[in-house]
């Protein structure tokens, strides 16, 4: 799945981009649901802070549910965007109410929750969930790919959406096509991350020191994460 | 630390019920902002889960950030509360709006996006910072009481609050003397969420595994936290 | 009716605590809709106002409207806890978004609009009615339960609720056994009042004077009411 | 105060109109929170079907507070509005954002309720009280109007208010000096709902009798309100 | 069109109020979505500085949109409306939750934005369209009046609607017949905006030249437009 | 000014970007408030229809109430960007809770009901007026740049702003520097919207035609604007 969301994200890169993949070293192999989410952070910052040390430019993540966003900007210097805030704010940019298509349905109050948090729950239709696991949408032999395009179906027909975003990373390569078969945007939050972290790079904006995403306090950590103790 | 918030708890507990103060064994000693946040949840989760195989009762979250609550609860069978929610339910009842005081200006954004995603934002006037380092709590030289009593007179004169919610576990033993300084119900989260736990006890009610909170699926975890892998 | 609920709230309440079931001495039979809300504020603050005579440590609106809650703040020095409330929090606790089913259509939205002043509506998917008439409860020749329950399963599938709160006190008894037929938290809010009742007795909070719930100014009460007049 | 609300009425009503004034037959002699609205019911709804059996063009509740409102909008055929809301609509259609100044501030979390309750909460930059009693507004040697006069100049500076509403009945006979003083409009509820309801008749628009306000149920009444039993 | 409006708009005026229809001189011959929306607003303003300059009380803006009311409100210094607001407004006084059936599609996000800035999208239901186009409300022959009134039906059974605004002034001729047909209020904003306008002329009410309705600064104009400057 | 917002753009494009600058061949010299807003509608969707002739791949509107966007989208087939809302999108990525800081306290209001309509209104803890007219931007003896650092500071240390978005297109020089001095982030519309279009582009998202901005329906136009006409 890392190959392919790099894949996703090459495609839109400008030539100067260079795509660096990052696969976590710790934590689930896929993230459903709230527990997951949980235990994806301290692999998410870890290679959060290996990038940094790197100088990279910017940091995306590439989970749907937009997992650790805030600890990573609190962390880093350099800007961090999750795919799920960049889907949401394109389709924005494109429609007036959007819908939004993800895997399972314990997902869907995740990406709800989000929604009230960035305030663009009323700019949101409906978050539906096609019943498709994640590592389902590798196996070629699953119906994955229909089940998605029904919702999306049911998404413009019934709840009126505009634009419809696809709700986890590895649907990215099915938006184009999945845009043309139902006559509306289909948003794929992998390509809109890297066009939107490009754009803060070119601005020159970075996360916002003050306030909510202030360095780390430095402070002793514990035993596994001792590791992670923030120097200040 | 630990100990004032059991002791706290203790005090609110009825006489049939047992209070088993935890301290995390891995991460930051204290936590303050989103980094903390993120590094605190293996830590939380592997608590919930020890005290899950002892058949406790229920789970509470003792930081005012809510850290873990949902993680905790896809986890756990028993019932979870944190201290944060606890405090804004309880002040919902006894006034029109509250205010909350808490340590550190960063903390502040956490608690804004919580009140968002719990729908009681426009019951509270202000999230209001004392400046008060949460360790600061614990040095009976710091000036933090007083410090934490003037921003709860502001909360009071400028906001119009009815009730002041306390913004850290570490405040806990402070609230009944405040309460009486500033003639305002101060609220305590430790003591909230003891009560509110006994009474979801008592109800019979846990946590609805349906939708959000459905029991994480069985999946593999990698490296430091393979541990933590749920089996379904 | 009197005699159900206070066998529900017994069931709930804690060996030390005592139920004082209290029925209204003046106005409607049952409450639904706006009219009968207004006439059996009277009779419940009258019934308030003797239980504080007799210094109960707190007061319980078993109707689901949260009929007269304010008043009965402003009046009382105990704090007070209305059933719908109290089911609302409550249900907040164990799900990301419940449903509420009640009785008629008519009542519906009172428990919208209560939804707005405190904040939940986000919370709540829908409330739906199930029309019931209040007093059918008391029938056992009726298929009132059938209908509340075809509405429940309605919430679970349709609203994808993922707790349901009974939107009546004479649905109190259903409570136990339509959560084990729908597998979803079915709650209801006359045991949910008596736990959060003793938990705020326990924690020490009362009703903010400051504000909102000020004790009424002392002035003439004219006609039948003359005996209600605040002597301040 | 019932005989210069009447002028106030006149002063806006057309030709054809007459004002009917009533003054409650029970209750309390002025509204000041949540206790006294409570009690001000049953003077309210009686006086309301009093004026039903007259047949009335529609019914005017001159409380700010828009107490029994609802409850009247259930008994009655004919239109009714309270002078809160009557204020509120206007604002809206003469600025952007308007501010509410009124008597004591027991008042101001009712009047946020309710604006919640209307969903005007966002056009309302403030609700201020001027800690002004109501019936101190009878009284020529009080600086009641100062007091006012004050608040407003708030509203407009610091609030950006671009109209102010008064939040009270008796202070109807100050709008037209105090909007000429502050150069912003400065709106009276009475005069408003006059002018609303005979737009509402007018038009020939009456209360929907579809849901949440359906005729009351027939239904026994006890004790002293047993006047008031519906009859169906 | 213009004289089916003004016979609606003289149905509900007072015997002193005259009704000066205007057609604008320059634009779409009918608006339907932004686009119409943008380019009427010139000939809309025109209209309305004729009007001004001939003194006249209030101003009428009969498209749904609302199309140019807030430039109207900067420029005049007698009070303006729109036909949408109106409905909404009215609508507010006379049930709890209100549904508008307009158009065609694209209309239905024009109208929720609006909600949104009025504050009032809580108490509307849903915006739903009839998929009937402006001009065919003209036509005899069409089966326009069937579909809304089917589209009202759904309304009032799915939506729960306790009234419903029509939302295009070319069905101003519909209302009355069509609330009979379905048993609630089915309301024209035409009529409605009369009724708001002599209400606000009687009340003595104009536009606040505070704040987003300031007269406009003097400057130049370019081109075609070079005659809207304003002169300050 | 086209050439200063002109420079800020090519700043931030792209190698492969040509930036078009146009000026409005007719309506008013700068936007200030709702008439100007209205009155620039022609002259942008001119220039909007002259580029599309040109086959442009988007289409910035440099004026920060977002004027005539909508209607952009509803005509253009390449998508369409307003530096008001760009900036809002971009302070979301960056921080917590942005602050504006625009020129005249008439643009205030406007602002703030873009960001209702936006649902970005939770995410702005507060719209400043700095009191410049937007030409004295252009004029180099002026005090305009003390005035705008003045309230940047206000909005950092009363609102807790987090960053800050330049509320107008003549601002645009200022951020870099004003950023540095504050030691937040502020922001530049302009830039932003540069940098969203490019994104947009790259990931091949266009404006969705289905609801809101459908193509314009063939039907005449009169008048003045009869060019304007839709063809269909």
């Amino acid at each position: 799945m890392t190959d392919k969301i790099a894949a996703a994200a090459r495609l839109v890169a400008s030539d100067g981009t260079t795509i660096l993949p990052a696969t976590s070293q710790m934590g689930p192999a896929s993230i459903e649901g709230y527990y997951d989410d949980a235990l994806a952070l301290p692999g998410l910052i870890d290679a959060v802070a290996r990038a940094e040390a790197e100088a990279v430019d910017g940091h995306i993540v590439a989970c749907f549910d937009d997992t650790g966003v805030d600890a990573a900007r609190a962390l880093a210097r350099a800007p961090v965007i999750g795919i799920g805030e960049a889907g949401f704010h394109m389709a924005s940019l494109i429609g007036h109410r959007f819908g939004v298509v993800t895997t399972l349905s314990r997902s869907v109050p995740v990406i709800e929750a989000n929604l009230d948090r960035y305030g663009l729950s009323r700019r949101c239709v409906r978050v539906r969930a096609s019943d498709v696991a994640v590592l389902e949408l590798e196996d070629p032999a699953s119906d994955a790919r229909a089940r998605i395009s029904a919702e999306i179906g049911r998404a413009v027909r019934e709840d009126h959406a505009e634009a419809v975003v696809l709700g986890c990373a590895g649907m990215a390569d099915l938006a184009r096509a999945l845009g043309e078969e139902h006559g509306v945007p289909v948003i794929d939050g992998v390509a809109c991350a890297v066009a939107l972290m490009e754009g803060l790079v070119r601005v020159g904006l970075a996360t916002s020191k003050v306030g909510a995403y202030a360095a780390p306090r430095a402070k002793p950590y514990r035993g596994l994460l001792s590791g992670f103790a923030p120097r200040g």
